[in-house]
């Protein structure tokens, strides 16, 4: 094994300091190769030829189950609320180890996605197996090819998002959201969703590049928002339906690399006892995009900030009603709730990255954390 | 409205420094309520006419699905493995708000069953109503008699824990997982439960009362542990399988009460992120009870130890070889690991109690914090 010298380091970061905000950057383009080649406009669904699955298993699917760990396993959640909304098709997310260790109820009509960046995640390696033992249909989401996990699906969908150094996942993320997207985009034109509204989606997918563009060129403004937030020790991020997800992975990226103890909470569950930790000058971190739920969400930041809390929204484009609310904000650019959950983690992944750096913290090597957690 | 006097009022607490206290301590009395004339030993099963459910459509039961906030959703999420692992039912858990706005997949072969102590909480009574408008066949968990959501629901079981004054609720809780133990012993020996199974497991829950004694009985006990964790401002409990709800529940006390920032994590999820933060002295409430998944929890303990963590254990009484593993411990009587939930619980109700006292904290009135969330 080579030791890199200091200067091929720097120039493996493409002019970056750290990989993480390299790996921000590329998001565009890893996202394009996510979606390349996988949407099929003119029918209104996806082409996902690795998930090896006849339009008649399609059809006879009766759940989806999506299971990963950390960040892989909020991924996981957002395709829950896909699945639900675009296919009618009952999805649950579980936790790998539990899933494995659970004696899962599983038959031929479970689906089951196991969601890996890099494929040799320790318990989802032991949930495909116990799935696959139970006659599931099983299919696998990594990013890393001819990973383990990979192999043993036989099928999946690859991310094609290429080498993610930071041990903070960002474009393995936003790549399994897309890749999910696309999935349950298959399977409700299957079941339920019209050729118009697939068209539509599809559209919507193809957007995510451009979309992701937008939030990575406002780095220097939401640095200096950060600059507000970087000396507390705790921070709530809400929201709710897929939104909810997004605030899980939010505070967790912000926990991973600056090491403020951040939490993610269902805005609705604030209020049965989180909020009691509130004093002022608190961070929260409200997602307050324009879509089903806003008002609510808008009505729990407002509690926030009677406690004195100090809120960033993140919120949509133009919409000055909801910026109203906040100390701060950093506005996504306006599509589909369920794809805006793209754009809005990526504002707070680079929210985290620039409190990290202000707190002078090793970014890319956490204490304590690996890149892939390869034992139980 | 007459203002009780000071004496009054300590009249009320019965003796004990707040209501909380008081309350943990009635546990055996409320649990024995909750449990009396609701256990049928001969055959192994329980009796709960208020479900008003045919053995017929126990058997065509498709799902189970437990709505609820804050404390009722963990007591729901330990009924999901309850009746997962006793009835071979599909059962999920849905935070009440995402529920109701979610546009749930329900029908008439889904029993959803809606927990509140008050009967009045917002969020859980709109779930009620969404419920019922699609057919599903909906019960509800409820401490207080006539209670909207009660009367709604027209079918439910109710707690008979007594008034509870405390806004952090404990014997509600631990009531309502009792019940729904027997909700699920019910549907499980409609199922696939023999009868000798459903006649330990009776004797079990029969036996919650005596078990929730010898914990409290640790009272002063836990207090001198308290001490050793009442300067600290975070704190992380994790646990596994059925412990995992109890983490999160013994996390929300310590938040609710002592403002201790407190979060509970599934045993293997802490290597994905959270494990970032320990440092030096941080604690770590582990629930490493000898059940199922007991060494993988010990395995993430040592990582924690091994970053500098200051461990709690809950573990079973007379297993030494967890003990090793920790910095302090408290001991819970051996049985029935969904049973086991029980004790734990109130472990970390008087520990969440105690390091509140310490720290001089308002118990039984936590700033923020409503006793019952009527509005949205």
């Amino acid at each position: 094994i080579a030791e890199l010298s200091l200067d091929a380091a720097a120039a493996e970061k493409g002019g970056f300091d750290h990989f993480m905000l390299k790996e921000i950057h590329e998001q565009p383009d890893s996202l394009a190769n996510a979606i390349r080649g996988r949407l099929d406009h003119d029918i209104g669904s996806s082409v996902l030829a690795g998930m090896g699955t006849s339009p008649r298993e399609l059809a006879e699917l009766s759940r989806v189950v999506l299971v990963g760990c950390g960040t892989s396993l909020h991924a996981g959640l957002v395709g829950e609320y896909a699945f639900e909304d675009l296919a009618d098709v009952h999805a649950e997310v579980e936790q790998a180890a539990e899933f494995r260790y659970r004696n899962p109820l599983l038959g031929s009509r479970d689906f089951v996605v196991a969601i890996s960046q890099s494929g040799e995640t320790a318990d989802t390696l032991a949930a495909v197996r116990e799935a696959k033992q139970k006659g599931a249909f099983v299919m696998s989401l990594c990013n890393v090819v001819g990973s383990t996990i990979a192999r043993e699906t036989g099928r999946g969908v690859y991310l094609h998002a290429g080498p993610e150094i930071s041990v903070a996942s960002t474009k393995a993320f936003t790549s399994q959201v897309a890749v999910l997207l696309m999935m349950a985009l298959k399977l409700g034109r299957g079941r339920r969703l019209s050729r118009d509204e697939g068209i539509r989606f599809a559209r919507d997918i193809e957007s995510i590049p451009t979309l992701v563009s937008r939030v990575v060129a406002q780095s220097e403004r939401i640095s200096r928002i950060a600059e507000g937030y970087a000396q507390n020790e705790h921070a709530f991020f809400i929201g709710r339906g897929p939104m909810y997800p997004v605030a899980l992975e939010g505070a967790l990226k912000l926990k991973e690399i600056s090491y403020i103890h951040a939490e993610g909470y269902h805005a609705a569950e604030l209020k049965h006892g989180p909020i009691a930790l509130l004093q002022e000058g608190t961070p929260v971190i409200g997602l307050a995009l324009d879509i089903p739920g806003k008002d609510k969400t808008l009505g729990n930041i407002e509690e926030c900030r009677a406690r004195g809390a100090r809120i960033l929204g993140i919120i949509t484009e133009g919409d000055d009603e909801a910026a109203e609310f906040m100390d701060d904000y950093i506005m996504v650019p306006k599509t589909h709730p369920l794809v805006s959950t793209v754009p809005a983690v990526v504002a707070l992944q680079l929210f985290a990255y620039h409190v990290a750096r202000i707190r002078g913290c090793e970014i890319d090597q956490p204490r304590n954390l690996a890149k892939s957690v390869t034992v139980e």
